[in-house]
Formats: C-alpha cells, sequence, structure tokens
C-alpha cells in the first residue's frame, strides 16, 4: 500500500448496475460508524462464484440485485484508521475481512450463531455493498491480523478457506477418520486441505473433471475419483471400495450441489457416519431419504461461517497446513475487473485475485 | 401366566408361510443358549405395521420372508427359568423384551450405537423368527424388568414407545421448546408424548386424518393440524403460525414417512434447528436439500432403539408419564391373531394387542 | 406502577456507602444510551446472598466496593420508554430483567457464551450499580416479557431461577435421571425444581437444616437427606442407598460451597456421572481429585446465566413448573430495605422482596 | 517369532509371587476360550508405572495382589491360533494387545463405555494375570492388526499410546488450540505428540527435570516449562505467557499426578476451558474449586481407553504421526526382566521393552 493516510486512498469501486454491466464509480468514502470500527484500505480481492452469479444473472434465489451494487467479498487489506474502542488493532495492520456483520442481539447471534443472523448486513449481497472498493468499514473483530508470515494475497484467500473450515467443522472431522468431498472447485479443495488438518487419513476427491482431480491429489487428497454417468449407488460403491471402507466412510462433504453428487454422498457414508451440504445448486433434488434414516446419518447444513472460523483459516496458513497461495491462478489490476469476471466464467482459473485500486501491482 | 413350569406350557406359534397364508404351528420349546440368557413366556404382543407389511407383502424392502417366519416384535412376557450368570432377574419377574440382539462384538456395538449392529438378529425380520410364540429365549440384558405398578398389556407397548424415546432422544427435545410431530399413528403419538416428557412446551401434531389428530390432542399435543392438499411451503407457513412461530420451531419430527410431510417438516423448522425421520415410506423422495443447507438444519435418522431408551421408556410409563394403555384399541385371544391382522390392516384400530398362547383373556 | 411517565417517577435508590452502612439517594434519571435500549420502573427486587456479603463485607473476592453502590440485581419492572431500534417490546410490557451486559465483541461473547465476557457489566458489582433504584436501563434484549399469567413478584424470581437453569443446563439432565442437589438455599431449592422440570425421575435434596429439607420435599424433591457429621464417603453412600442407586447416581449439583458437600458429591455420582459446581464457597478446598478420575466424571462450572437461559426461566413458570411464589417469605415496601437484608441475614426467610420506590404494597 | 506352532511355543511367565519377589514359571498353554477368540504368542511388552508399583507394593489403591500374578499389560505380539467365529484375523498375523476385557453387558458396556464396566478383566490387576508370557489369549476384537509398516516393537507401545488418545479425546483437542501437558513421562510425551495429530498449534509440555522436557521438545512440544517452587497461580501465570495466552490456554492435560501441577493447570485453563486429569497421584488433594466454577472450566477424568483408541492409536503410528519408537530407551530379553524393572524404577529410562519368551533378541 503506498499510503496508509486515508486522504490520499482512492475509493473507486467496481458495481454491477444490471446483468453484465458493471461499471467503475468513484464512491465517497466511508467514515467510522462506532468506535469499535476500523477503515481497512483493500489490497486484494478473490472472486468468487457467487459474485459471478450476480454479474450474470442479477440475482441468487431470493436475493435480487435492485439498485448498484459493489461486487466482492473476499478480501484482505491494511488497516488505514482506527475507532477509539479498538484495542487490538493498529494503523497499518494487514487483516482478512470477514464480510458479513450481524446484529449481535438476535436469539443465534447471542448463543453463537451469528452466520445464521436474520439481520446479516453481507458484502455483495443485495442491498449490501462489497469490497471490490478503495476503502472498507468494519468492525474491529471481524478484521483478522495476519501474521507476518502470511501475505495480502494469502489474506484474500481466506474467506473461502472459512467456509471450508465452517463446514468440516460441521462434520466434526477428527483424526483417522475418512472423509470424501465431492466437487474438487475452491471450496472443495479446501475442504479437503481443512479435512487433513483435522487429522483425517483418507480423503478422496471426487470430480467429473479430471485436471480438478489431479490438482486436488497435488494439494490434499489420498485419492480421488472421477464420477461416471452411473447410477448413484454405483459411483458410490467403486468410491468405497477405492477408499478402503467397502461399509462406508465416515464423513461425507458435499462440496457441488450437484443432484448425482449428494445422492452418490448418502450411498458412500457409513452406518452412523456424517454428512454435510456445502454446496449450493438445486433447491430440491430427489434425495435418498430411507438410506439416511436406516443407517442413522447426521445430516448437516453448513452456510458462510461463525465464530472462531476466520481466526482458524488464518492459523492454517500461518501454520503451512493449508497452502492457499497453489490455489491463485492469476492476479489482476483493479482496472481489470470484468476480464478477470470474464476469466472465471469460462472455468479458465481456480482463483482470481483483484489488486484494490488502490494497490500497484 | 396360569404357569411358570416350562414343561407346562405352550410353545404355539403364528407362522407366516407365505404372503397370507398364515399358520400356527406347535414349535419345539426354545432351550438357554448361554448362562446370560432367559426364557421368557410371552404375554402379550402387539402388532406392529412391519408385520402387517410382511403378512401382506412377505417383504420389506431387501429383507425378503423365504422361509416360514413367526410374526411379532413388541412383547411383554413372564421370566420362567433363569441362567447360571444371570443376577438381575428372577423366575416370575415380568418383563418387557427387546427383540434385537446385537453381536456386541463390531464397532457400531462397541461404540455404543448396537442398533446399527450389521449382524442385529432382529425378531420378525427375516430370517429371525418372532415373538408371536409361546417361550422366548433371550440374554437377560435385553429384558427389562416391569415395576409392579406397570401391567404385561403396558409391557407390549413398551417397544413402540422405545422407538419414538430414541427419535426424541435423536431430536435432543429439551424443556421448553417446540416440536412439531408429523403423522398420528401410534408411533407419532409417542413420539408427542415423549416429547412433552422432555419438556417440550409447544408440541403440534400434524395428520390428514381428523380423528387421529383429536386422539392426539387427547393425548399430548397442544396443538394440531390437518395437512391440507396445498404446497409443502404453505402447509408448513400454516404450521408455523399455529405453533406461535412464524420463524420457524425447534424441532420437527417425522413419523409419517410420507413425501409431503417430510418437505414441509424442513420449511418449518427454524434456522439451526433439528429434523428427525422417523418414518418409513418412499427409499427416494424430492427433498428441499437448499433450505435445508442455507438453514444449517440438522437432520438425523433414527433406526430401532439403543442403549437405555428401553430403560427409559418403562421409566415414563411407571412414573405416568405416558399413558400408553390409552393406545390399546383391543386385546385378542392367540387363536384370534389372523382376525386382529386384519383389523389392523383395516385401520380400525390404533394398537392391538395378542394374548399369548398360555394367557387367557 | 402508578405512572408509566419517567418524568412522575422516582429514582431513589438504595446505596451501600460502605459495610453496613447505607443510604437512600434520589440519583438522576437515566437516559437510554442507545436506540436498542428500555427504560424500566423497577416493580420488584429480591435480595440474593451476594447482596448481602458485599452490604457486611464491602467485598467478595476480589470484587472491592471502592465507590457508593447501588445494590440489588434480582429484579422485575414495566417498560415505560423505549428505543427507536426496539421492535420487541412496549411501553407498559412487564419484564424480567437479566442484570450483566456483556460487551457482544470478545471471543466468548461471539461464541455464544456470553456469561465469560471478561468485560461483563453486572449489577451490583463493582464498579457498576444495582437495581434497588426506580428507573433502570438495559438494552432490551436484556428485558424478557412476562406472560400476563406470571406477575411481577414472580417476575423478580426469575433472576435465581435462571441461575438454576444455566446449572441444570450444564448439567445436561434428561429424562429419567437420578440428581442429587447439594444445598436446599433458594438456589439449590430452584435447581430440584428444574432437573425434574427437566424429566429427573429422582432428586435428592441434601442440607444439613432439616426444615429447608421438608421445604424441598414439599417444592420439588423425591427424596431428602440430612447430611450428618460423619465422612464424606459415609454420607455418600447414604445418599446412594437413600436414592435407590447403590452404585452412584446419575448428576450431582452442587448448591452449597461447602467443603464437606463438595467431597460427599464426588462419592455420590456414578462412574461415567456429572457433578456441578453451582455453589460459591471457599476458593481451595480438599477434593477427591482420584476418585473424579478413575470414575471419568465430567466436572462442571457454573458461573451465573447465558442464552436462552432467561427465556427458559419465564417458560417454566408461565407453564407451572416451577413454583417461585413458595419461595417469597414476605414483600417490604422500599422503605424497609435495610430492615430486609437484616432479615435475609439473619436466616429467617427464603426469599425477601423489596417494592420498587414507585410501587405501592 | 521363530514359530507359530502353540506346541513348539513356550508359556513361561514372569510371575509376582509378593513384593519385590519375582519369579518365572511355566504355566499351562492357554485354550481358547471362546470361538470370538485368538491365541497370541507374546513378542515385546513395555513395562508401565503401575506394572512398577505392583512389584514394589503389592497393590495400587485398593488392588492388592493376593496371589502370584503375571505382571505386563503393554504387549504386542502374533496371532498362532484362530477361533471358527473369528473373520477379521489370522495365523501369522501381528496385533496390538487390548488388555482389558469388559463384560459386553452392563450399561456402561452397551452405551460405549466399556472402560467404565464394574466387571472388567484387566490384565496385571489383581486377580487377572498380565502379558509378560509367552502365549495369551484374546477375543479378536481386542486385538488390533498392525499394518506392514508398523514393527512389532511399535505395536508393544500402542497401549501407552492408547492411554493418551483417551485422554486428548476426552479433552476434545480441535485444530489450533493451545495445549499445556503437565508431565513428560511416557504418556505426557505421548498426550503431546497426540495433541498435536489433533491439530493443536501451542503444545507446552511442564515437568521438573529439564532433560525430560529436552526430550519433549524434540519430540512433540512446541514449548516447554521447568516448574518452579513457586505457588501454583504463579507458575500458571508463567506458563500461560511463555505460551503466548496470557488470558489461559484451550485446554490442560495433567499426565503427572502430582498436586502442585493440578493446581496450577486449573490456573492456566482460560474462561470455559477444559481440563483432563489423566496423570494418578494422590487420592485427595488440595484444589482451586472456585477458580474452576467461575471461570465453568469443563474437568474431566480419563480412566484407560475406550472404542476406537486403540485403532486410532495404530492409525498414529502407521501414518507417521507419532514416532513410538524414539521413547524406546531398550529392548531385554525376557530372562532379563527383573533387571529391566530395577532400570525403570531408577527412572533411567523413558521405556524398556521385554521380549517375549519364544522371541530372540
Amino acid at each position: 500500500m503506498a499510503s496508509l493516510n486515508k486522504e490520499e486512498l482512492s475509493n473507486l469501486s467496481f458495481v454491477l448496475k444490471k446483468p453484465l454491466e458493471v461499471a467503475f464509480e468513484d464512491r465517497p468514502k466511508p467514515s467510522l460508524a462506532s468506535p469499535h470500527d476500523v477503515l481497512v484500505a483493500v489490497n486484494y480481492t478473490g472472486i468468487c462464484g457467487s459474485d459471478v452469479h450476480y454479474w450474470l444473472h442479477g440475482a441468487i434465489g431470493h436475493f435480487v440485485v435492485k439498485d448498484p451494487m459493489v461486487l466482492g467479498h473476499e478480501s484482505a487489506g491494511t488497516v488505514v484508521e482506527v475507532g477509539d474502542a479498538v484495542k487490538t488493532l493498529a494503523v497499518g495492520d494487514k487483516v482478512a475481512l470477514e464480510p458479513g456483520y450481524p446484529c449481535r442481539r438476535c436469539a443465534p447471534c447471542l448463543a453463537g450463531k451469528y452466520n445464521l443472523c436474520p439481520e446479516m448486513a453481507f458484502a455483495a449481497t443485495p442491498p449490501y455493498d462489497g469490497t471490490l472498493t478503495g476503502l472498507w468499514s468494519s468492525p474491529a473483530d471481524f478484521c483478522y491480523k495476519l501474521p507476518a508470515t502470511v501475505s495480502l494475497q494469502e489474506g484474500a484467500l481466506i474467506e473461502p478457506l472459512a467456509v471450508a473450515v465452517h463446514i468440516v467443522r460441521q462434520a466434526s472431522v477428527t483424526p483417522g477418520q475418512s472423509v470424501v468431498v465431492m466437487g474438487a472447485g475452491p471450496v472443495g479443495l479446501l475442504c479437503a486441505a481443512v479435512a487433513k488438518a483435522h487429522g483425517a487419513s483418507t480423503i478422496v476427491s471426487v470430480d467429473i473433471v479430471q485436471s480438478k482431480l489431479d490438482f486436488a491429489a497435488d494439494f490434499a487428497a489420498t485419492h480421488t475419483y472421477a464420477s461416471q454417468r452411473i447410477p448413484a449407488a454405483d459411483n458410490a460403491k467403486a468410491i468405497r471400495e477405492l477408499a478402503g471402507f467397502p461399509d462406508g466412510v465416515d464423513v461425507v462433504i458435499d462440496a457441488s450441489g450437484a443432484e448425482p453428487s449428494i445422492q452418490a454422498a448418502i450411498h458412500t457414508v457409513r452406518m452412523g457416519g456424517t454428512y454435510v451440504q456445502g454446496g449450493m445448486g438445486k433447491p430440491d433434488i430427489t434425495f435418498p431419504i430411507m438410506a439416511m434414516c436406516l443407517k442413522e446419518v447426521t445430516v448437516k447444513g453448513s452456510f458462510r461461517y461463525g465464530p472462531g472460523d476466520y481466526r482458524l483459516a488464518v492459523e492454517l496458513v500461518a501454520a503451512g497446513k493449508v497452502d492457499v497461495k497453489k490455489l491463485v491462478t492469476s492476479v489482476v489490476s483493479f482496472g481489470q475487473a470484468e476480464e478477470a469476471f470474464k476469466k472465471v466464467k469460462e472455468g479458465e482459473a481456480i482463483k482470481v485475485l483483484i489488486a484494490g485500486p488502490n494497490e500497484k501491482i
């Protein structure tokens, strides 16, 4: 960051006006809304599938972009201003940004489930602006200081890593377990790595694209399986045997959202095992409910991230347990943001980072 | 029981030969297979939906009746012989019979999940004979002594009550919670009562038959809802509002197995709530997987019963917290067993008990 | 409440100046500090052992009263002003006051353990003033609306009931369990009642005062035991046998803080059972650590109350499951506050309520 | 093993006659007591502190050696005979022996807590003989097949590793946590390594012997602390600061049994943290009960090992996550067993292995 002076920093923002129509706007610089807040100059932002989906369609489910909205929510930045009540951060600190702010007062918030807060203000989810901007104001407790050994580019990958941490924690993976991860996109890859960091000894990555599986094998998986166009139960049988657990594996995670994967998942998990739905896809699917019931599978949904997830994500990168750098296909300047979105849409990249408007690359 | 002398007791058994073809057979009297076993003269046996299903179709899923099989598994009896190693039971004790015997050596057994034992020998599940017989040999630790205040007819209802106990425990119902139970057959009714015994303060029974709902309101439910032929989400909305929890209830239990009920259930449970599948139905259904995921619902299957479930079931009856007697529509003699099956099939009864061949009624 | 107009209400407060020296002071009326707050006119306040301890000694442990401090923290009141952001309460609502306000931003707060917040501002714990005052400002989410069927005097007992709810929840009491409660003071009595509401079937109250045990037997206990001046292991043996569980009970709760009780507790609990420390006493005691270890007892501390505890406490009173009215020995006017403290100190009362300065009795 | 023929193998046993009096006896060769059993020729046995204690004192607590008893319980061996019902093992398989056999029928056994079985038959705990013998008969499900990559000497260390696995599981250590282990004897060292395998990022080993701490630093600890003769709270403060967690660490494990360590432990753990008692020592100690209570510490005992612990221990060795070989100070022949006991008593060794009487070294 060339400067830590708010006055010298731009607040240029990458704004979605309507589907496929974006613009760069010089937005007013934000001020601290509370003495508990900090102002952060954004250094890098990763592009997420949801960003691309809003760009293409202007909506995800019942979240519809009605007014122009800044995109982006996977960011790291540098603190440039600190509220009076903040004790944990100082100007110049590098931080990963947790981009959703709960109300802190509802029953889920008080009970430690703030990701379920009905009043959550989440970046780049309408009507809230995102982080593809110059300056971002955040409560200090949703900024996570990066140790000296973790770069700001790695910091921008803490967000998808926290998604994976939350999923794997929902699955309560413990040492020695066998884990199958459906899908080898960014979140699926990170789930495999986080499962490994939890001590899983068998980790099978499943996808339909062989190149993704090759990457997974290098990244974290002990086995890979290329899904076939055969009945889900047959794919499941092949996965169980490949894993060395013909009676079923301890944990299956879906990071694909694809119907055939979810079906195969239930037939892959063992009696009394755990299945976590992390991927997003069709709202309703054909689901093997009786297999789930008779095996007493525990099924859990996973939505974003909650208390401690970001902290562990930073820790895993700092400890060298998850090498997020490997996921970065390319880094582009802020002015190339639209081209970057196109590249991600084409499926030519695992993860593209966009530098902030004040960041030279 | 007229006699506690094995020699004086009949072992007449009610045997399914093939679909809709049954016979009374005088089977050889069993001997104790282990010093840990007891011999029990069966006093009463309830008819379960699965008994009726075998009688009608000769199979449930991949369990197929190939050889003649004695029916029945919901029984209470009187101890007539005690193995040398048994310290907890004596001749003359009245007991509820837990009718499934696990291997005690596999991983699920050792880990306290014996209901998931792959070598389970379960009464009236092929190839194992059931309890509609005169004498039944069982490990002593699967016989539960009935206190003086609990009758043998109540004892025969401990089995379905244990099913409900297991379901409600899978749901971890705690005091003050709101619980919706889909289905008001015997297990659904018992789930409502067990949820109440766990301190649930709002209990909604849901069914399509008004007379069942009337019974439920008298038995345990605080509210009842007659399902309409409308979209599942609309039934769910109506249930939430009736319950007084427009944002969703803490726990939903399905004791119906019906696709529309399961769909409505997921739309009825709150963010972070729990859903337990207790009912049996179609193997695959259309399931609102994204609603489950985004609300981080915990979904669990429930299969039969495990450690402590029978014990609590006996306790709940003894403490007067579940009045199982109310479920008994009629009690018939052993010779009327086939008529009793017909009556249950016709839906004219909640629960019919068949007296053992040595029991006069 | 004669008036709901802040201007017409007194803010007379009962202030501890130094040990045994109290005064009535007309303090300035508080204003809402946040749009999320409400102003409550206090109707009734119960006296807690900690209030008496501050009055007598000016300190509890390292909490020392340095400046004059308003006493009291067990209160119910009537809403007289509502902040702009408050949607859940209206002027005139009767509420139970949860008297501790956490920071909402530290790791324990975010993780759903706000009772462990290191920045907790707790009423009548120095340097924070208490609720023996006319008007009290509170975040709306720490005020719990009382249903029409729950009186304001009952509302003042929600605080100690919430203490008991938290203890029993720490113990995870489930239906059918055997529970022993050491101590039959207000919290011990309420623990017994809350354990009953959780479905415990055997509840033994233990104390050294027979009259307290008589009260306990009437209130919630199924058995009572008068502790003898004998070794702890001998008292424990007698309790186990009285309870009907010679091998030990499922759960033991200490609500006494007394060393002999805690020792007996560990010898009373079964293999794999649970012990919760709820009572306050000497900082260090002689403790049977090896018995705890070899039996794999789970030992938990319990401190104040957390998410959902107040809500359940209100629910239990509303549902008639805990009859807190029975604990009220007398109700006195605000002017008699000092006499009330003397009475509690003498041990002549279970619970004395002091009316607020605006309340006629 | 020179032979897999029972007839050719010796059953020479190392027998404790009375304190400090041992003898080699040629005991009758055992036969399979059940078709579920296997016969194992013992290859290596480690010496445990409890073996030494029986040898020196003839008793541990209320366990008193009245009749001559074979010592030893940390063993690995080779299967030489297989019962008819055994499907999981074959003659020639190398196995780690889990040396305690529960009844499989009591409430703890059925509930998955077989280590709490009151009828447990545990090797070298009177009146049961131990494994310093030639041939050992065991239920097959208590023998754990060693993969080809795990040696029989490593196999003899699975027992103490399983003790550590059980302790760390009782503590529910998860990735990123800070863990302090009191004591750097064999079990303390293994706890540190198992905590690391669970993903703990800060692991502090504490002892009074510097050479043990040096070993710990090489084996698994990220930090070491030499306990001082100062008040427990002061040692605790120093440990917290060394660890980088001045407000307390997530988990403290005691593997020392020493009173000052246990006291320091409670002052070292954070608000809401977990403490596990793994070490054995004095039955009663002075314990900071109020610190435990006010911080809501979860305290757990840990006793031996239960379902899955041995399996994970083998897995951790096979995966290279715990290098148990490093703990082996020396390996001696069966004839040198008494000398080996003397050496362990003198504290000159971490772990000494005694070869079986049929094993040449």
